[in-house]
């Protein structure tokens, strides 16, 4: 019993703090009361409207089912209401003709009728292309099926058609009234919102994943949650998840956004919501490189952490430039503005070209050591950074010969398949336990597999970043024809821009 | 007018096909139109049973609602609409009993008892964690409105919310009946066959990478609708996208199994449908491997053709082998049986292990020809492969001395931010129109830093291979704990395998 009484504790906390943090909900409830308190006044309506008080609950009827949360919802529902129950209400006026000019056979025409409409309502709902009417089919069948039932017991098809008929009218103005009326949520607002955040996390995500490879953070065992494509609350993870995630949420809103007259900012008929959705589609092509590099902290096979942090400054810089691009896209749709005269993509392009020498200058860092390049090494052996590494390579120099001699031998019991085979179970030490390449057995070759299949690991890494630059192309022309069909203002030049990185 | 009658033909056609592709879609109609035909036969009832009669719509319009296509998402919504009616009316007749304790102030006490029940169900309907019960809290809320409206208008509370519930039940009844015994459509084996249509999916989607990377196919451009994510024909990129796109799909067929009692090869209480979601998301988790290799295809930085052919028959060996695995799961979960003695992943493992060899052999080929190493180089040369690039590499030794001289020079204006200025617009004659590499000046860094870029996306598609083929691991993981719960039979050692390859 005190379980349930903390639980239910627990609960009323929750929902008051949903209330909290988004108050339209508050909001959107109490509009739905005052629909419904003003829809059962009719019940007090004494002679001459007695029959507007006896059919009353297809008004309250129509305002529970049209009453959605968002403007674009509630109109495409009152529409598909609408247009359902006039059609309806017309095919079934006409069958009631028809069947009461068959006498005897009255009551198998209406059976027959209703068999026949509702199967070819039914089938044409499962047609994808009307799935959007998917309500109106319903409602269509409804209706007929009343009309036919009622009218035969009544004799009176047109009166109980035009009665309910007006009632539903009544219920769905009251509706859309109130809910345009008193402080309208909008779809297109909540779509809009949607893609400004999917550019923040996305952002966030790549900053992150960039971070934590360069600090060399590894996970102690990957959260199943992120093998199975679960939701987790890992912060580089929900990032990008999130905006992968989001086409649904997406496509649903595009639905009602269309139906929504020009309001607030959105000042324009037939406003182009779709070059919202095209926008977030560029940014998810840009999320999924994203989640490759997140791959790359995940995977079993990690690359050194002091080669890492050779190409630090190079790395750090892209995916700063990176982040920085993608939030002044997501602060410029906020604010609907157009890009100002500067390349928004100069800095980063200039950090990928810089992150590409350097991988052309080390590349020999790239692959395994052994079959690296004594003679190129040493010439890069003045720069600094590499100085931290040069005994390193000593130490791996035993290996050099031995590559081509052992490279031949059959192992199939080799470190790597030890790898495949436990990927989720526990972290070996890698670099710890390794063992010493000092005799030139299979082991050498094991370990010789596997330091280049970690050092390539890095190569991938930065081909990736790089290829996450290459990308952003995309989603800034996806934001370029935004910005001219959706009308966007110009970049203003004169006032001082807004950090964008405080934003 | 011609033109609307064509679109009409070709819609019914198209209408036919979906009949002919799914004939449980038409099976379902006929069920339909069947349970309306049958809910209809009430309103032929004469006297002691007119109230029956009269109140038949309520029976009509919860056939209409609660006909689902699948028993589970019938079963809920019967569920919903049972206990939002029962709850409801229990609510309403005692607000009732108050009401006319407050005399004079009864009609004041019904409007604001709506208004205070209308705000709570709204509100709470909006809870996350509550969402699979929105369609019963629309049903509380109409019921409630019902039921006080209609009783204070006829003074009999209790007759009204009994034939409401009583006709309610009937046309429940009706509905699943009709629609459980007559040749029921299950969403767990849509869900099942969903899953294994991921497999297959992702299965054809890797083949068809590797291949393609293999030919060298470059697309002559991008199409857009793959840059911004959308449905698009292509192959390779619908046989990914589908099963990361299936996620929603899944969780609303989970929704619903649930629901479902054990029938057909799923005889068990609680049957793990989770189980099938958590293998689709490690399936998933997979996809976005062959995702990421999709991208080296996609990516302006193209490996030069001849280095590929090095390394073909190993890479193609780990997509054969990678493919055969994730079919083979497919149809085992397709047949519902256990994985056999073998252990399923050793010749993928040994492909890729191959790979990692080729890949620490030659990994002289995987960076810039300028930085490798000569005399590495001429060990490697007595091995067949690497003849027909002895010629290439001749041509390149002009840059090699260059580089640490060059390497140095700034220089905005390289040939790879020409690239990354242009991704989507049209494909550079990279190979064909690239400047000789025969000057000591700014070129020579160009030419020589894409190469190496280009080279190195070699080296990211070998190693994102290879994370493909260790996230299998995984793969197997979720299927050997589905095999477990779902108690699956076990794998027949005598009979023949059916070759999975020709599935």
């Amino acid at each position: 019993f005190a379980d349930s009484w903390t639980g239910l504790r627990e609960f009323t906390i929750k929902v008051c703090q949903m209330g909290k943090s988004d108050p339209r909900k508050i909001v959107f409830a109490a509009k739905m009361g005052l629909a419904l308190m003003l829809i059962s006044l009719l019940i007090f309506l004494k002679e001459p409207f007695e029959s507007v008080s006896r059919y009353s609950v297809w008004a309250i009827l129509t305002v529970v089912v049209v009453f959605e949360f968002s403007i674009g919802a509630t109109l495409s529902k009152g529409f598909n209401r609408g247009l359902g129950t006039l059609s309806a209400g017309g095919l079934a006026l006409s069958m009631a003709t028809l069947s009461t000019l068959a006498r005897d056979w009255e009551e198998v025409v209406i059976i027959c009728s209703i068999f026949f409409i509702g199967f070819c309502a039914t089938y044409l709902k499962l047609y994808p292309a009307l799935k959007p009417y998917e309500y109106g089919f319903r409602v269509f069948l409804l209706t007929y099926c009343f009309i036919m039932v009622s009218g035969y017991r009544t004799r009176d098809f047109i009166h109980t058609a035009v009665t309910r008929f007006l009632l539903i009218a009544l219920g769905a103005g009251v509706g859309v009234g109130i809910n345009t009326c008193i402080y309208p949520i909008w779809a297109g607002e909540d779509l809009h919102n949607l893609v400004v955040k999917n550019f923040m996390n996305v952002a966030a995500s790549l900053e992150g994943c960039v971070n934590r490879y360069l600090s060399c953070i590894e996970y102690e065992r990957v959260p199943s949650k992120i093998l199975t494509y679960q939701a987790s609350d890992d912060p580089l993870y929900s990032g990008y998840r999130s905006a992968v995630e989001s086409t649904s949420q997406e496509e649903a809103l595009l639905g009602f956004a269309i139906w929504e007259p020009p309001h607030g900012r959105y000042k324009m008929l037939r406003y182009p919501w779709k070059s919202y959705i095209k926008v977030s589609g560029a940014l998810r092509h840009c999320a999924f490189m994203v989640m490759a590099l997140h791959g790359c902290i995940l995977s079993e096979i990690q690359a050194p952490a002091e080669r890492r942090q050779v190409f630090r400054g190079e790395l750090q810089r892209v995916g700063n430039e990176g982040a920085k691009v993608l939030r002044e896209l997501g602060s410029k749709i906020k604010v609907m503005e157009k890009l100002g005269p500067v390349d928004i993509l100069e800095q980063v392009h200039e950090a990928a070209e810089e992150l590409q020498k350097m991988v052309n200058r080390k590349s020999h860092l790239l692959i395994n050591s052994a079959s690296g390049n004594n003679e190129n090494r040493r010439n890069n052996l003045g720069e600094p950074e590499d100085l931290l590494m040069s005994e390193e390579f000593e130490n791996a120099i035993p290996e050099l010969k031995s590559l081509s001699e052992t490279v031949l031998l059959p192992d199939s019991n080799s470190c790597l398949s030890t790898m495949l085979t436990a990927p989720s179970e526990s972290k070996l030490q890698k670099h710890i336990s390794w063992p010493a390449p000092l005799s030139f057995d299979a082991d050498t070759e094991e370990s010789n597999t596997y330091e280049s299949a970690s050092a390539l690991s890095l190569a991938t890494f930065a081909s990736l970043l790089i290829e996450f630059v290459a990308r952003l192309q995309n989603v800034v022309d996806t934001f370029e024809e935004l910005c001219e069909k959706a009308n966007f203002k110009d970049h203003k030049p004169v006032e001082q821009m807004p950090d964008v990185e405080e934003a």
